[in-house]
């Protein structure tokens, strides 16, 4: 079965390149209320699912122990850009559990903000391991460590009780098995497990609502919502995606991209989970087929439907700024 | 129809992402040698045809009154990472004409390659037009321009004699017809036209053997493959892919990356031209799929299959380092 085109780049009157894949919307319950192409599939869902993986950090009262912050909290679920004060807030996390950043596992690299990059560059300085997309996520599974009495060495590790509880919230929010079959390594080094979309958007909508969580899941779950709609420059970055998506929207939708393609999407006052899979892995396809979701199902009056445009149709322009195509989704 | 899969990136045991797309691989009179997906669709070769673009310089005798060196003209027909020989060489094609960078038109960009960016960023400085990817090929279009005593002021215009003599070329090279109806504006701002696949794959087995073209084209053609199979490291830059392959098989292939999942081939002693076209337009994918077909047609002795297996497979490791899947051939 061919999946269909969920975006497509045009260059001045030709279409250029297209993009397929899967996409699905579901409610609380589980309720199929869209579904666009084989949305039966494997998929990891990479970054996408921090929130998920966040909730042992809050249920487990490690976030109350070391008196995490709001913006703590939105860090821990980020793939941030690296920026001074993504850095800072990530550091602060470890310090608060007593520990320093020699005790990442997640690898270094440059930050992914081309700006913060150039700038960490002309100081002369390298990039560690604060500098990775993933730092806040680590802070807090060092956190989550420390506060159940365990040793953060190898937390990345699938049989450390780290990932042996982020696994079982994945499982339990997601209704999906995440067996060793199905595990793949993430980019930094953690396990990711491959699992249908339709359980990412249920596992999404129980995030938005509550619904089907028990009451303390539900409970971290509101938490993280509300750290993440203040601080949406935190959850990302300068000119990020769901930075701007959050700026514009608010509490109204929580998104969060991941790797190869992958965005989730709750919208709490519909209920509604939504969850995207760019079969080529592009990233421009994810956001504009999200954001196209978005608008397909929450209602907007005319100054945010205007601020929101951009989120579904990207305009390209070449190294004179002179716009030469958009990445949009099919007429 | 749906185009077949060129490439498939895997993660532990699962396939994450898939990559569909069109190949054609024709002799020197247009002569089908193998196809696959649906050929017929106008590609945008992007950077894919910079010989063909340069093939003007040469004839025109600009080339020769300027006495570029055989560096000069690989960089003419180079997508390359900003380096500084790069950056060097293209500063000395625009001395031989008595101009300088004020006279590029293709706007600046920080060196495609990463630590060509990080080294100018350290160092204080911010990019320029010579450190655009395409700065040797515009140092070729006002060499150009000069000797024909043109203003080169507009070359990158559609109706300035720079773009018309490279319309020429293309429409002459390609026997395709490059009209304002399938136009669209590059990266660097000069015109790129759309044609079918096949086109482009008989412009390249023509530029690999001189068949059909006229004495003085075949001539420049030969001049420009010599050039850049002296020079692999000027026509793109370190860890690129045109310079790795280049660097494993010499004369024997011709080839050049274009943006948007593009990538054209010459084997010169088979006679043939080969096009690809991904249709989501990763880069990554188009490697994969040119490198396939290159080891499907050329014959290779135990050494050189083994230096050319990374160029038809490619390993994805992550921060720590651990390979965590493989970006290859459908099996």
């Amino acid at each position: 079965m061919e999946n269909p085109v969920l975006a497509e780049v045009t260059r001045g009157n030709v279409v250029e390149s297209r993009h397929r894949g899967a996409a699905i919307v579901v409610d609380a319950d589980g309720g199929v209320v869209f579904s666009a192409g084989e949305v039966g599939r494997p998929v990891f869902p990479r970054s996408a699912v921090k929130a998920i993986q966040a909730l042992p950090l809050i249920e487990s009262g490690a976030a109350d122990r070391y008196g995490l912050t709001e913006a703590e909290i939105a860090l821990s679920v980020s793939s941030h850009s690296g920026e001074p004060r993504h850095v800072e807030t990530a550091l602060a996390m470890l310090r608060k559990a007593g520990r320093d950043a020699g005790c990442l596992e997640c690898g270094a690299h440059w930050p992914i903000g081309e700006p913060a990059a150039r700038a960490l560059a002309k100081s002369g300085a390298e990039p560690g391991a604060l500098n990775n997309n993933c730092s806040g996520k680590h802070a807090g599974f060092v956190c989550l460590s420390c506060a159940l009495d365990e040793d953060p060495a190898g937390y990345v590790k699938p049989a450390h009780p780290v990932q042996q509880a982020v696994r079982g919230a994945l499982e339990a929010v997601t209704g999906a098995a995440h067996g060793p079959e199905r595990m793949g390594i993430d980019g930094c080094s953690i396990p990711t497990y491959a699992v249908p979309l339709p359980a990412l958007a249920l596992g999404f909508a129980r995030l938005g609502t509550g619904h089907g969580l028990p009451p303390e899941r539900a409970k971290a779950a509101a938490l993280i919502r509300a750290a993440v709609a203040a601080h949406p420059f935190i959850v990302a970055g300068t000119d990020r995606y769901d930075t701007r998506l959050m700026g514009v929207l608010g509490r109204r939708a929580f998104t969060k991209t991941g790797a190869e393609g992958v965005y989730c999407a709750a919208l709490p006052e519909l209920g509604l989970g939504l969850a995207v899979k760019c079969d080529d892995g592009a990233g421009r396809a994810a956001e504009v087929a999200i954001g196209a979701l978005i608008a397909r199902f929450l209602p907007m009056d005319e100054a945010t439907r205007a601020a929101f445009a951009p989120l579904s149709e990207a305009v390209l322009r070449n190294w004179n700024g002179i716009e030469v195509g958009r990445v949009r989704a099919p007429g």
